[in-house]
C-alpha cells in the first residue's frame, strides 16, 4: 500500500505551512502508511477528521503519539509547541452546535503555534452578544467567523470590522439551510466588501488562510 | 377571450382582499378582458407587474383610468380612498436596487388605503444604520423587510422586533445571489424565531400578509 | 465548556417569546450548559428536536425535570402553565405522517400557554375532509397549515380563510418530494394571496410566528 | 440540408399518431426540408412552437398552407378535418396565463379530429369555480389539468375525479416558480393516486397522450 | 392518536380506487389506527412501503390477516381476490435491480384483480431483448416502463407502442444518476410522443393510472 | 491589450492539437490579438463560436481570411487542407435541432484534415432509422453521438457499437430538458459500458477526443 | 426469480467486452441467479460493487469461485488470465482516498488481461509529483484520470499528454465537492481540449472505455 | 427618490474602504442621488457594473467627472491618487476571456492608490505558462486568481505559493461551467490548503480582500 502515499515533504518550504493528513475518507492501512512516512522524515503532522473508530484501529504505537481532541476530531502526531505571544487572529462562533467547526480551526492554528481568540455564542438573534465584544475583535488581523443556518454572523461582522474576514460555513441547520449551502451562499453573496470563504465546515482550511495573512504581515 | 376569464368576485367577502391582476405573463386581450369583468362588476384592481409596453398597448379607455406606477410597475385601476390613521405596518428595504420590490408592497397597502412606514436603503454592511431606526419600528405590528444578496437583514430585525416580520427576498445580487434564492434560503433557515417569508420579489403577498395581521388585529 | 454558550436572556422582553434550546446538533455537554444557565437565571426552557439518546445521556437531576413528547420530540424544562381560554389559533395537518410536525407547533404554542385547534388528516386527495372543517376555521387569527409531498393544502386553504395563513412544509414524501423542498415551493409560489411560509418540518417556528400575531392583535 | 431530415413516416402505423415538427430550435431552411418531404408524402403535418418570426421567413407557397394560431404557436399544414362526436377528454386550465399551453394542447387534438372541452380560469385560490364544473367533468376518459405556479390544481383534480388525469405543468410563476419545475414536481408528488405528469409547457405531449387513452378504450 | 386518521372511505366512489396506506413514515400506533378504522368498515386495505420491522411490530392479530410481498414491500390487509382474464397492461422492467418497484406495481394490480404481464430485465444496453417480446406488449392498453440510471426504455417503448406508456423511474443508479432523477428527466424531455411519467420509484402510482386507462376504456 | 493573450504554440507538440479560439465571450480587440499572433507564428487557427456580428466586426484583411460556416459557427483562419482516406471516426445526430453541434464536430476535424462520416436525424423515437445505418458504422473507431431531450441516443449506440462511443448532449429541449443537463446525465449513468461524454454542445471538445483516439490508434 | 434475468451473452461479440454484474442494488438471491446463468454459459463474470455482506451471504459453492479484491470491492467469477505485454494505459489517481475507484478500473483491465500502469497521489496540491512521472505517461493510448474533490488533475493532465485522457470523478469531499459534482463538472468544463469523462465513481466505465481506444488502435 | 440613498460614510473609518456604488440594478434616478451624496460629502467614490447605457443616461455634469474604463465597467467619481511603490499584490487571469473581472480587481486597487502586478492568459491547459512566472509572484502578499470554465488555476497557484490566495471564479464557460459556480465549487473544495474565494465575477471583492490583507500587514 505503500505506493498508494507520496508525502508533499516539501510543502512548507513553498507555502508556509506542512501537509495536514484528511483521515475521514482513508483505510486503517493507509493512515499507517502516511504517519509511518511522515515519521521517517521526522515531521509532526496535524489529523483532521480522525474519527474515533479510526483512532481505536491505528496500532498503539502510533496511537500513544497522537493528542487527540474528539470535539474538532483532530490529532496531533509527534511533538508541537505552544503557542506564544498576543493573539491577532480570532475564531467567532455563530452557535453552540458550530463549535467543532471552530475548534477544527482553533486547534489548527494551535498546531502551528498560533494564539488566538476564541468567541463564542454570539449568533445575531441576539444581537448584543457581537456588540459587547466587537471592540476585543477590532485589532485582529484576521477574523474566521463560523457559522451555519442563516449565515448572517459573518456579512454583519465584515461590516464592522477591518481584518480580513474569513467566514467558515458550518452544515448546521435543517431544510433549506441545505447542509451548509445557504450559510455559504450568504456569505459568497455578502454586501459586506471584501469577505472570503472557505469550504462548508473547513476550519482547518479557514486557519491555513488566517496563517497565510500572518505570513504576509511579517 | 371571455372564457378564459372568471373573477374570483367572492374572495373580498371569504378573505379580506379583492383579487388582483398580474399582468406580466398575459396578453393585451386577457388584460382587457380582466378590466372589462371588473369594470362590469363595479370592483376597482390592483395590477401588479404591468409592463410599459403593456400600458401602452391598452386602449387609452382604459388606459386612462389606471393610476400607474413605473418603481413598482403597479397600476390602480378605478378609484382606491387615501390611507387613513397612524401607521401599524412598515417596509424595511435593505439596499436602494431593493425599492422596486419595496414599492409594490407600498402600492399594494394604499390600494387598501392602509397606511405604512417606509425605512430604506438599512443594509447590514452598515449596520448603524438599521440602529438609528429600530425605536421607530419597535410598535409596529407587522415589518416587511425588503433584501436580496445575502438576506442577512430579515434575521438581524427578526431578532430585534416583536411584530410579524415577513421577509422578502429581492432577485437583486449576481452569482451565488441566484436570483434571490439565496436572500430566500437565507431567511428561512433564519435562527431568529418566528420569521416568515414570501417568495422572491413579491412585495404584493407580503403586504396581503401583513393585512391579514391587521384584521387578525381587530 | 461554559465559555460556549450565552444565553440570550433578554429574548423575552425584545421579541416577546423566550430563547428556545434546539437540541439535535449538541452534545450532551452543550445541552448540560444550557440547561443549567437557564436554571440558574430561573428560566423555563423549550427544548426541540431533542433524540431519545439525548434525553437518556443527560443526568437524572436534569431528566427528571423534563416534560418530553416522543411524537414532537419536545421537552419542556422547568415549570409551564396551562393554556387557557379559547382558541384564535389552528394547527391543520395534511396527512397522519406529518403529525410530528404539527406537535413541535402545538407543543411550542402550549409552553407559551397558547391554546390552539388541532385539525388532522385532511389532504385535498379527499377534499370533502378540508370542507367539513372550514367553517370552525374560519374564526381563527392564525392558521398554521403543516403538509409534505405536493404542498397543495396550504394554497386552498389560504384561499377559503381570511386569517394569517402559516404554510409549514414537511419532509414526508419521496423522490421529487425531495425531502420538502417541493411542498416548500409550492407554498412559496402559491396563487393564494398572503400565504407566508416558515422552514420545512420548522413547527416551532410557525408557533413563534403564531404569537407574533396573537401579539399584534394585542 | 435534406440529409438532416429522416421523417418518421411509419410512425402512424406504430403508435397512432403522426410525427409533428417541433419549429423552434430548427432553421428555416430545416422547416422547408421538414415541409416539403411531408408534402412529397401526401402527409399533413402539425407544426408546433411556431414562432411568429419563423412562419414570415418560409417561402409563400408553404405559408399560404398553414392554418396558424398565433395563441398556442401552432400550425396546422396541409388539409385537416373537423372534430366530430361528444368530448370524452377535457382541457382545464388554471389561470389565464397558462392559456397557451392549454391551446397547445387542444389544437394538437383538433388536427386528429378529436373534440374537447374547455374549462379555463378555475384556480385553487377560488375552489368554488372548479366546484361548478366537477360534474361536466366527471365523465371525461382523460382530463389535462394545465397549471403553473403552486401547481395545486391537478392534485384537487385527481382527487375528485376518476379518469386519466394528465399533470401540464406551465412555466407561469416567478421565483421559486422556477419556470415551471415547482409545479411539475408538486404533481409528481402528488398525494392523489394516479396522477401522471408530461414536461412543464408540453400541451402537444399532454394531448398525445391523451389520444392513446383514447385508442386504448377502443 | 385516533383523531390523527380520517379514511377517505368515498374514494372508490369518486375515482375508482381505494385509499391506499403509505406505510414507511408511519409510527406503529399510527399504522394500528389506520388497519382498525379500515376493519371496521369493512374495506380490504393496500399497505405499501411496508419495512419489515414495521411488520414485525404490529399486534400479531393485525399482522396474521396482511398478505406480505417482502419484494415490493407490500401487504394486502382483508381479502383479496384473484387476477381474471387475459392481461391488457404490462410492466416492462430494465434491470433486475429494478425488480421491487416494477413488484409494487403489479401488487397494486393484483389488489385490484388487475392482471398483468410482466417483462425483466430487457435495458437498452442489450437491445435485442426488447426487440424479442415488443410483439407481445403491442396489445397492451397501458404499459408501464420501470427503470433507473440513464432512463432510456421509456422513450424506446414509446416509439414502438400505441398504449398508454407511463414510466416508472427508479432510485437504481449512482453519482449523476441522482437517485432517480436523471431517468425521471429524460423521460419527462423524451423526443417519443405521449409519454406520460409518475414519481421516482411509484410503482403504486402507475398501477392506479393503468387502473384509470383500463377504466376509461369500459 | 496585447499583453492579454498568450498563445499555446507548443500544444500541438504536446498533445496534437493545435490551440483553437473560442470566439463567444471575447471582445472584438482581443480576436484581433489572437489571430495576429496566429499569423506571426505562421499557424493556422480554429475558431469557434464565432458569433456573425463578431465576424462582421472584425477588421477585413482578417475577415477576408476566414472561411466561416455559419451553421456551426466555426471560422478557418489561414490555409487548411482537404481530409483524405476514408472516415473512421462518425458523427450521428439524434435531430435535426441538433445538427449546428454535430457541425462543430465536423468541422473541428475537417481543420485536422480528419474525414468523418454523418448520419443525421436517426432519434429513438424512429429506432429504425438508426438500424438502417447500424452496419455503415461499425467498423468506426469513434463514433459521436449529438442528442439533446432525453438523450437516450448514445446509450442505445454504446450498447450496439464497438468503437469509442463520444455522446455529446445538446442543449436542445425544454423545461426539464434543462439546456442539456439531462441529456448529459442520461450519458453519464448510461448503462451500456464505457460510454464517455464531453460537456454539453461541445462538438469542438468531442471532435478532438476523436483525434486523440486515432492518434492512439496509429 | 430466474425471470427477473436475461443475460446479455452476445455483448461480447457487438461491443468487445462482457456483461459484469453490477452488485450493489441487487438482492443475493438475484446475484446467485446471475451467476448461475453465468456459469451454465460458461462465460467467466466481472462483479462490481460487491459488498463483503453480499460476498458472505452468497452460498459456499459460489463464493468459493470468487476472486474478491476488498479495495475495489470487486469480484472475478470464474477463471481469469493473466495481463500480459507493455502496458498502453495508466491510471493516475489524485488523493489516497480515490484509490478504491483506480482500483476498480485497474481490476476490471486486469479481468480482460489488459496490463496498465498505476501512478498514485500525485494531486496538483503538490505538483512536482505530477512532473516527476509525466515523461513516464506520454506514451500511453489512454490515460484514467481518478481524481475528487476540486477535480484539477484532470484538466492538468490532458493539458500534458497526447492520448485520450478519461477524467473518473471520485465522490471523496464534503461540502461543495457534493458527492463528486464538483469534480464531474469541473472536468467537463475543462479548457483542456477533448478531455472525456464518465460518472462519479466510475471505474469500471472508464477501464471498458480504455478498452474500447485499445480496441480502436489495433 | 433622496429618501431612497443613506451612504455609508463611515465605513472607511470602520473597516478601511470607502463605499462603492454598485451601478447595475440601480435606477438613473438613483445613480445620480448616489452621486450627488458622495459629492456633497466631499468623498470620491468607485462605481462598478456601470453600464454604458447607465453612463450615457447620466447628467453631463456628472458623467464629465466620471473616468470610466470600459472593459471593466467602472468608474471613477471625483479625484483618485496613483499607486505608489512596488506591487506586493497580483491579479492572474486564466483566460483572455477572464479579462473583465481582473479589470475590476485592477481598478478597484487603483481607485485606492494600490499597485499590482497583473499576469494573463495562463491557463493550466497550456502550463508552461504559469510556471515561466511563478518566481515573479512568489513575494506577493495576496495572489487574486481570476478563472472561468474547469476552475482549476486556483489550486495548482495555492499550492505553488505562499501568500493569500483569492480564489475570483468568473461565469466564464457554457454548459455545466454553469455561469461559474463549477469554477466556484472547484476553488472552495481545493485541495490546495488556504485557498480563500469570493462571489463569482466579483473582482471588486477580490481587490478588497487583499486591501485587507495588506491592511493586516501594516
Amino acid at each position: 500500500m505503500t505506493d498508494d502515499v507520496h508525502l508533499d515533504l516539501s510543502r512548507q518550504d513553498r507555502i508556509g505551512v506542512r501537509e495536514a493528513l484528511l483521515a475521514g475518507p482513508k483505510s486503517v492501512d493507509q493512515l499507517v502508511t502516511v504517519l509511518d512516512q511522515a515519521d521517517a522524515a521526522g515531521q509532526a503532522m496535524l489529523i483532521t477528521r480522525l474519527e474515533p473508530p479510526q483512532l481505536a484501529s491505528l496500532p498503539g504505537s502510533l496511537r500513544s503519539r497522537i493528542d487527540y481532541d474528539a470535539s474538532s476530531r483532530t490529532g496531533f502526531f509527534g511533538d508541537v509547541g505552544e503557542p506564544e505571544g498576543e493573539p491577532e487572529v480570532a475564531v467567532v462562533c455563530a452557535g453552540t452546535a458550530d463549535r467543532p467547526v471552530a475548534a477544527e480551526a482553533e486547534r489548527t492554528l494551535a498546531f502551528s503555534c498560533v494564539p488566538c481568540l476564541s468567541v463564542n455564542d454570539i449568533g445575531v438573534a441576539g444581537l448584543w452578544r457581537l456588540m459587547e465584544r466587537i471592540e476585543d475583535l477590532r485589532p485582529m488581523k484576521a477574523v474566521m467567523v463560523v457559522a451555519g443556518m442563516d449565515g448572517a454572523l459573518p456579512t454583519v461582522v465584515a461590516g464592522l470590522l477591518p481584518g480580513v474576514i474569513i467566514a467558515v460555513p458550518t452544515s448546521i441547520g435543517y431544510g433549506v439551510a441545505a447542509a451548509g449551502h445557504t450559510a455559504l451562499n450568504s456569505a459568497l453573496a455578502s454586501c459586506a466588501p471584501g469577505l472570503v470563504v472557505v469550504n462548508i465546515d473547513n476550519g482547518y482550511g479557514a486557519a491555513v488562510a488566517a496563517q497565510r495573512v500572518l505570513s504576509a504581515g511579517r
